[in-house]
C-alpha cells in the first residue's frame, strides 16, 4: 500500500491514517473532510511514472502507485479502464466522452466501491455500510456479494427501480428509508459509526475520492497525456468533481502534464446546494437546502464534500453552471441521438451543460472538452418514459409505412 | 478483409461473397443459412497465431485475422474484451462467467452489430434494418446512431422497457409491431431485402455470427489457452450458440487449442423450439412452435438458425436442455447473491442449466465449466419485480432494527 498522510481540507491539520478516522475532529464532519496525501517527489522517480507504462485498457489498478489499498478484489480487474470517446458534438470536432457505465455495476461509483472494499478488508473489518441516492449503493452491494463482508445499504425507499434490483439482487441488507437522502445519510452515518462498520461514505471516507480520481488519470493517458482545457461533471455530493480536480493535479504534481482543466460542476437548477456555497465565495459555508430533481443521483441538498468541491473548482479556475429537468431530459434525447449512448439523468447533465456554455459563449470550438456521463441510463429507464415515443404498429400499419 | 467463401449448411455448396447473398438459394432460407469459411491453413501460419499475441483486454478486432469486414466505427475499439470471472458456484471451484453485460450496449449482441455495421459500410449501404427480441435491436441502434447510415428497427411491441429505451433514445425509427417476435422477423425480412438494406438478421446473415464467435476466443485467451470441458449459454434463434461452436473449432484449427467444449444449449421450457428438433434427431427438421416465457431474448418458436445451432452442438458432444420461468427468476436471485451479477432472464440461464446438471450429475465437481451471461439484468428490471423486495421503512424501524 502507498505511504500516506491524512490532512485537513479546512486548518490543514496533518493525520496518521488509522481505522475510523475519517474527519477532523477539530473541524467537524464537512469542514473537515480529509485529504490523502502522499510523497509525490518520491513517486515522480518511480519508473512506471518516468516510462510513463500505462495502458488505455487496463484496470484502475494500474495507478496503485497513487492508490492507499493493499487487499484485491475480484472485480478489481474490471474497474475503470472505461471507454474514452471522441464524437463531433454541438460544434466542436473532437468533444471527449468518458463514459463509466460499462464499469461491473454500470457507473463511477464502482471506482469508489472497490477501494473501499480492499480497505475494509485491510483493516479486517467484516461490515461495510453505505447510504446513497443510489448508484453507490448498488455498486458496494454488487462488488461486496461475494466476498465475507456483510453489507449494510440504505437509500431513500424513492430510489430508481433498476438501482433498486441491483441492491437486492445481490443480496445485501437494504433500508429503503422513507426519507430524503440527506436524512438517510445521516441516518446510516450515526448507525454505522457506532457499530464500528466501514463506512463506504464517499464524502466522509477519504479514500473514496482516491479510487474516484482514477478517472482523470485515465482521461489524461487515453488522449496520450494531453489535458483538455475544460472537463464537465455532474455534482451532488461533491466527491466526484473533486476527485477529477484532485487526479489531474497528481498527475501535474508527478510531472506527466503540465496543466490542470478547468473543472466545471453541472448541478440540477431544482436543487444547487455547492453552487450556491460556491457563488456566495470564501469563506465557504455548507448549507442545507431543499429541493428536487429528476436527476436522482445528484438531488442532494445537503452536500457532504462541499469544501473540497468549491477550493478545487476554484483551484481549477472553474464554476458551477445548473440545468432544468427539461434540460436534463432533452440533454438524454439528444446526446443519444447524436451518439447513441443512453446516459442516466445525471450522467447526462455534463452534455447538457456544454450546450449552456457554448450558447452562452463560455465555451468556444476552439476549446477542447471532456464530459464525464457517470453511468447507463439503464438504471434509470422511469426517468424517460413520459418523453421517449412507445407507440405500437399492426403489420398493416408497418407494411403501409414502406409502400411506395 | 479476411479472404473467405460462405459454404451452405445443409448442401455444402460454396459461394464467393456478395453483397445481398445471405443463404443458398437451393436449400432456403433456414435450411440454406452459410458459413463463412476461411483459408485455415494459411492462418496457422501468420507470426500472431504462432506467437500468441493476444491482449485479455483488448476489443474483439484484435482477432481480425478471423474477420470478415474491413471499416472500422467508433465503438469497435469497445465491443468485446468482456470480464471473465471466476467464482466458486454449486459446488465446483472455478466456474468461469463470461460477462457481455459490459458492452457498450450492455448485451452480446454488440458483437454481431459491429461486425454487421463494418460490412455495410463495406458495402457501400445507407440503410440498415433489424428483427430483433430486443438486445440485438437497441445493439445496433447504438452503435449506429453517429454513422451516416439509417437504422429500421422492428421489434414486437411487448419488448422490455430498458430495450424500448435504448432504441428510441437512439434515434433509430422504430417499428414496434404487435405481433411476435417471429411474425415481425418474416416481416421486416420480407420489407428489408426488397428495399436492399443491410441486414443484421443475426441467423440469416452469416457474418454476424463471425462477430460473436469472438466471445469463444476471448474465454481460450482470458484462461490462457485452456479450454473447459462445458459451455453453457441461453438460446432462441440459436446463432450465438452456433457462434461459440465456430470460435472454438477455429481455434482448434488453427492450432491455438486442441480441444472443443462440449456445448450445451439452455431454452426455456416454455418455448423449446430448438430443443425440440435437436431431440427428434437427424435429420434435422426445422418447426415453428407456440410457447412463452419470461426470457424475452429467448423466447423464438421459428428459429432460423436452427440447423447451425444442431449441427455444431452434435458436434460438440453437447445437448440442449431447458429451464422454467421460476427457475430463471430464481437463478437470477442466486445468482446475484453469490456473485453480485446482475443477469437478464436470457442471460442468466446457464447458471440455471448448471445448477440442473449438477443435480442431475451431469456435471460434477471436477468438470470445468464456463457460463455466458449475454446481457445485463438492468435491461429488463420489470422481469423481478414481484420478486425482488420492494418494502420500505421509516427511521424509528431501522433504528429499532439496530438497538442491540
Amino acid at each position: 500500500m502507498r505511504k500516506h498522510f491524512l490532512r485537513c481540507i479546512t486548518c490543514k491539520k496533518e493525520f496518521d491514517p488509522k481505522p475510523g478516522l475519517y474527519y477532523c475532529e477539530d473541524c467537524g464532519k464537512i469542514m473537515g473532510t480529509l485529504e490523502v496525501i502522499y510523497d509525490y517527489d518520491s513517486i515522480k522517480e518511480e519508473s512506471i511514472v518516468k516510462e510513463k507504462k500505462f495502458d488505455k485498457k487496463a484496470s484502475m489498478y494500474q495507478f496503485d502507485f497513487l492508490l492507499p489499498a493493499e487487499s484485491k478484489g475480484k472485480f478489481d480487474e474490471y474497474v475503470g479502464g472505461t471507454p474514452l470517446y471522441s464524437f463531433d458534438l454541438l460544434g466542436i470536432k473532437n468533444v471527449l466522452v468518458k463514459y463509466d457505465g460499462s464499469n461491473p455495476s454500470s457507473s463511477y461509483k464502482d471506482r469508489a466501491s472497490s477501494i473501499a472494499i480492499n480497505r475494509a478488508l485491510d483493516e479486517g473489518n467484516d461490515t461495510m455500510f453505505c447510504a446513497s441516492t443510489g448508484n453507490a449503493a448498488s455498486s458496494l452491494a454488487m462488488l461486496n456479494a461475494h466476498t465475507e463482508m456483510k453489507t449494510y445499504i440504505f437509500v431513500p425507499a424513492s430510489i430508481p427501480d433498476g438501482k433498486r434490483a441491483q441492491l437486492e439482487i445481490s443480496g445485501a441488507e437494504v433500508m429503503a428509508v422513507e426519507g430524503t437522502y440527506d436524512e438517510v445519510y445521516d441516518l446510516s452515518l450515526e448507525l454505522g459509526l457506532k457499530k464500528g462498520w466501514y463506512c463506504r461514505h464517499a464524502a466522509i471516507n477519504p479514500y473514496l475520492l482516491e479510487g474516484k480520481k482514477t478517472g482523470a488519470f485515465e482521461i489524461i493517458i487515453q488522449s496520450d497525456f494531453t489535458v483538455p482545457d475544460y472537463v464537465l461533471v455532474g455534482v451532488g455530493d461533491g466527491t466526484v468533481i473533486s476527485s477529477l480536480y484532485k487526479g489531474f493535479w497528481e498527475f501535474k504534481e508527478i510531472g506527466l502534464t503540465d496543466k490542470i482543466p478547468r473543472i466545471i460542476g453541472v448541478q440540477a437548477e431544482g436543487i444547487p446546494a455547492i453552487k450556491e456555497v460556491f457563488d456566495k465565495g470564501k469563506p465557504y459555508i455548507p448549507l442545507t437546502i431543499e429541493g428536487k430533481t429528476i436527476a436522482d443521483s445528484i438531488s442532494v441538498g445537503k452536500p457532504r464534500d462541499v469544501i473540497k468541491a468549491c477550493n478545487y473548482v476554484e483551484a481549477s479556475n472553474g464554476y458551477f453552471i445548473t440545468l432544468t429537468d427539461e434540460e436534463i431530459l432533452d440533454a438524454i434525447i439528444e446526446l443519444g441521438k447524436i451518439t447513441g449512448i443512453f446516459a442516466e439523468p445525471a450522467g447526462v447533465v455534463p452534455y447538457g451543460g456544454l450546450k449552456k456554455l457554448i450558447y452562452e459563449d463560455k465555451i468556444t470550438q476552439s476549446d477542447t472538452v471532456c464530459l464525464v456521463i457517470t453511468g447507463s441510463g439503464l438504471k434509470d429507464v422511469n426517468a424517460v418514459k413520459d418523453t421517449i415515443n412507445k407507440t405500437s404498429l399492426s403489420f398493416e400499419e408497418v407494411v403501409k409505412r414502406f409502400e411506395e
